[in-house]
């Protein structure tokens, strides 16, 4: 069999030949088409029901997903959680139904009746795929090039866990991971930078199927996408195959053919017709995103050869099939649970760490490896405080895994002494993701998605943005996920305003449940570390200094006339005080490198007669979650004299301080110059913030 | 001569060979090697002075870049605003000293002292090119993958003034665009995004020399960047070139080849050596992001034959050599004006319309064709508004050039009646720019900076996520540019929380000089548009819904016991108060799709006997930007109780409710169900804001 790489037209050709002389003698071949198109049946019924959503795409890629589900995909229905199923992305998010038509014929806890509630108020049948709300559903999709990112994530987890894990005879983990994605997926950036660094990783275990129907939202791809596919992911590395997509046995033999390329990803080309079986829409962008009609639905069912009077049509054989080509798959997952016994026997240290990785759990001693500083310490980058954080916790915790977006050494992100993470050398702890913020942002979602490991990224936090897409999605899927973001403030100095953030922290900070973090010194950077490790349910983003920082004096000697500062625990809810004179007539608050600053003037306040309090005020989200009692205690209510100061937009900070409070903040974007001079350019001096602090009290705040 | 668009290796071959074949009897190579060395010692110089920067690109692009400024750039120094200037982009933003040698080298008004005070305070030679601070840089870079998307706009800007304005024999607008761009803007995806839009659109006056060095940050590519350049191009259509970035013979076949080809962009890869002449560094990623340092630079100046003890030296010879080579080209305008008066005279009308604009101004009577209706006109959606205020516009305004990422429909982004922009039909008024929201954002940018031109573009306000970085970008240069952002909420309804922009609203509003306008019905939508027209120093993303809104009765009639709607006007002024009792006891500020609601809540409150007002604030922005009179006479300083009410995540409008406000929003993620019922699950209603206002009153705020 010929494969040429450089020329998939040619192994298409060879496809096509090869099924064209082929005699379909399978028995099954009435019975998958009777499949494909009850599923075909039901995405066109329950969007008609709903009088909403996408039939084009589950009608024009049934016919290849149903090959992909029912003769290859290894997974068990019954326990969606097997860890090594093969992975199923639908990058393609808006054609749902296409997924929940397939759990629910092989065996998901998906119902008819939840089909019947597409697309309403709490079903679990939602517009677009949501991880946690339907069962064996592997991510959230719908934003377009995200679900191939997870699922590059995902493969290379795979080859992580493989490597750590596996021995001659006990493949523990073994599994593909498929992605089904749209033309839509593949011209975002996202797609290109993923598939880039796949290629070069050469995640062989890896099969996109690509439903090639040449329609988009605005019309024909023909007005703005007609670049070489083909070509493009073979420049990336990638074995390509171009098939017919309605010819389920050259989808079969793609695919057959791709799970043998072991040292490259595997794109399959289908050529599809949007809207397939709807005489008046398909192959026009009007079957893409809205209901066929309900006239359109029963020619369509007419031309498929379905039952125009029974919507939701299921006919018995149709279960039969699909359930039973699963049950025979997940014997797989009884042979697997039988290897695990013996492999428990043979390698229990191993099995141990097995255990420990997928439960996620943090082993008991854990913290007790967090590094502590000096209070002489010399100023430390909170940025170099994480990675001595990050190089003590690698040790205790074989899960986690991470790197940068070509920015290892300044955002700290390297373990020392551990490999990077190549192609055919996955047991390193290191990845370089090359200058692909977004890649990053998606493949560690996906890396989460996989379980077994914890993954943490770093960029400068200006290029946050670059992969905002991708931390909403791990809020929006509570993903335990770790952003390494380091050069946080005009303190970055002089690169300039295009790489000093002003907007950034409050911009993630109105993320839903994504925690902020930026913690005012090396001890209090350990504690946001240990506050990410921790939580379960969802991102966190550290925000780390450029700059070297003072370590705050917590051992118990008195900072100011009225005591020693507090420790660093009060990080744990969020914000605590830091340092107060029994009966403040002012508060501060401060985050970051401004919480020093906050100190500082206290200490010129103090020396003008006045009593102040300073609240450092690391993380907002887990502050706003404790009681009033605590919030009470530490803002004081009757005080309204407030100051908060934060080298960052001052929008949101009024929350805190009040009508009567003030913000030292920047709204401007930033300049070039010397970091230190760049603080002064803004005001953001001790001397102004006690300045204003007096202004606020004066004022009778 | 060979050209195979397929194996650009053998191209490179064919050129080499072609160079070495070549006797070089130009006298001008001695000389030219010194203005490269030259170029190298300020670039060392200026980065050892501030001890900070990045000398590596610098170093190793130089003789590339020497290349093309030297022989092909045409533009005038004295006249950095030629309109028919050739545009040159350096996307690769941390070479800056390499763009400012240039400029000083070839006359523009930056002296040897501004060099000197590289990355120093208000120095005009920052960190990283500032669009608008100094002369001659075209846009400001740093951020990877912006400039080369810059570029691929001012590229589509050049063609599509060329098919307005060109006539036979009068080549108005014929420049080239040229970019320099780095393996990091290579990886990044919008790079991707955009070379397939250019290859798409055969944009064959863009050409872009790649500095391939082989090394980023974190070390070599091979680390993580092993995709096959030259390959990826061609997929996308592109003319690929490879060539020695170090033999200036072979890069200027190679752009005498580029500009050659008509139909197609062009990909120039350099490949070049980081550092080259440093002896210790050269070929390291050492070189790249850090000061060589002082020996290091001595001993390089000693490798390339520099004077050791003349810092930043120029010798007259190289401003002689640099200068007449442009005075020579600056020739080329004078001919363009002559070319100018006689086109003024054979066409008169084209050139009023020329004048008109790249003034940038509105014309007199421009706004008089904005639409108005009726106010008892069925609901509309703020989107259709926009799409018809945009078609009526496109009638008085010939430089409104807009589009959408593939959703032109929903955006209601296309001028009716005229073509889309294609390949070689330049001529039309509709941009499709394909699933590529960050392709997107970055070209208009380009196209607003080009001139002549005012860009608008259209995704749902969820994606704006996607496009942020550039956003970003336009606010500090301050770019005139409209995003169109419909489906604003979770008023899209079934396509559920992937969909649903919660945080989005208040995420734009935090970067500083963006307007963010969420006008509350079709009136106060075209006001909006006519606030984003008339700012000219900055972009404007309007908020539009994709459900139908009421038209607001603002025709006198009372609406409720205390008189009419205020005029739509107000919306100039960003918030305004649109409703109110004489003396009200509480103040409900809403914006977009809640003003209804809150008109509606006000309603239930004066049918229970309360006085209150109804501000709509559409823009906070412009708001904040009123003197402090007309702000407390909107929002009442003696009135404390107030309610803020936008379908969005709360943060930030605490600065308007104060201490004892309450804020009706949403801070978690939406939900798949029909928008209607989505709202009331949010308790969005009418009823809830009215009980949240007694709430409030009662508890004395």
């Amino acid at each position: 069999m010929r494969l040429a790489i450089d020329s998939p037209t040619t192994v298409a050709e060879t496809a096509r030949e090869l099924v064209a002389s082929a005699t379909t003698t399978d028995p099954d071949q009435h019975l998958e088409q009777l499949c494909v198109n009850v599923i075909r049946g039901l995405a066109m019924d329950a969007v008609q029901k709903a009088n909403s959503g996408h039939p084009g795409m589950p009608l024009g890629i049934a016919d290849a997903a149903c090959v992909l589900w029912d003769r290859f995909l290894k997974h068990h229905p019954a326990d969606p959680n097997w860890p090594n199923r093969d992975r199923f992305v639908l990058s393609a998010g808006h054609a749902s139904m296409l997924l929940y038509s397939l759990l629910h014929l092989t065996g998901y806890d998906l119902s008819l009746d939840d089909i019947k509630q597409f697309r309403q108020l709490q079903s679990r049948t939602p517009g677009h795929p949501e991880y946690g709300l339907t069962p064996g559903v592997e991510t959230t999709t719908g934003p377009l090039g995200q679900g191939i990112s997870n699922a590059v994530g995902m493969a290379m987890a795979e080859q992580v866990l493989a490597a750590r894990f596996n021995q001659p005879g006990y493949p523990v983990v073994d599994h593909m991971t498929y992605a089904i994605v749209s033309d839509g997926d593949l011209m975002e950036g996202i797609s290109y930078e993923v598939a880039s660094l796949a290629g070069h990783l050469q995640l062989g275990k890896l099969i996109v199927l690509y439903d090639s129907n040449h329609i988009s939202i605005d019309g024909s791809t023909d007005l703005t996408f007609t670049e070489n596919i083909e070509q493009r992911f073979a420049a990336c590395g990638w074995h390509v195959i171009k098939v017919n997509g309605h010819n389920r046995q050259e989808v079969a033999w793609a695919i057959e053919q791709a799970r043998q390329v072991n040292n490259r990803p595997s794109m399959i080309v289908c050529d599809t017709i949007i809207g397939y079986g709807s005489p008046n829409r398909q192959g026009t962008a009007k079957s893409h995103g809205e209901p066929l009609g309900g006239d359109e639905v029963l020619l369509t069912k007419e031309a498929l050869g379905l039952p125009t009077d029974k919507p939701f049509f299921v006919p018995d054989e149709v279960y039969t099939h699909m359930r039973r080509a699963h049950a025979e798959r997940a014997g797989q997952q009884q042979s697997w649970e039988s290897m695990m016994l013996r492999y428990r026997e043979v390698y229990p240290d191993l099995a141990e760490l097995w255990d420990t990785m997928q439960s996620g759990q943090l082993p008991d001693d854990w913290s007790a490896v967090l590094p502590t500083w000096d209070t002489d310490a010399k100023a430390i980058a909170t940025r170099a405080a994480s990675g001595t954080a990050i190089n003590a916790l690698a040790k205790v915790l074989p899960g986690l895994l991470g790197g940068s977006a070509d920015m290892n050494q300044s955002n700290q992100t390297l373990v020392k002494g551990e490999e990077a993470i190549q192609a055919e050398r996955f047991d390193g702890r290191n990845l370089y993701y090359g200058v692909r913020e977004h890649a990053m942002g998606g493949i560690m979602n996906g890396i989460a998605l996989h379980g077994g490991l914890l993954p943490y990224g770093g960029t400068f936090l200006v290029f946050s943005d670059y992969m905002r897409p991708a931390i909403r999605m791990a809020a929006l899927m509570s993903l335990q996920v770790v952003y390494v973001f380091t050069h946080d403030s005009i303190g970055v100095g002089e690169d300039g305003p295009t790489h000093q953030p002003i907007e950034h922290v409050p911009a993630l900070r109105v993320i839903p449940n994504l925690f902020v973090m930026r913690p005012a010194d090396a001890t209090e950077t350990v504690q946001a570390w240990r506050v990410a490790l921790e939580r379960r349910n969802g991102p966190t983003a550290l925000i780390l200094t450029r700059q070297g920082l003072p370590v705050l004096n917590r051992n118990g000697t008195a900072y100011g006339r009225f005591g020693p500062l507090a420790s660093a625990e009060g990080v744990l809810r969020g914000g605590y005080v830091l340092y107060s004179a029994p009966e403040p007539q002012a508060v501060l608050i401060a985050t970051g490198s401004e919480v020093a600053l906050a100190l500082q003037a206290a200490l010129l306040l103090e020396a003008d007669g006045m009593a102040v309090r300073v609240v450092s005020m690391p993380c907002c989200e887990l502050f706003d979650q404790q009681d009033q009692d605590y919030r009470d205690a530490v803002l004081l209510p009757s005080v309204t004299a407030r100051v908060a100061v934060e080298a960052a937009a001052s929008f949101g900070w009024q929350r805190y301080v009040g009508s009567q409070g003030r913000i030292v903040g920047i709204d401007t974007f930033g300049v070039s110059a010397p970091g230190a001079e760049v603080f002064r350019y803004y005001g953001l001096t001790a001397e102004r913030v006690a300045a204003t602090v007096k202004d606020v009290v004066h004022a009778g705040g």
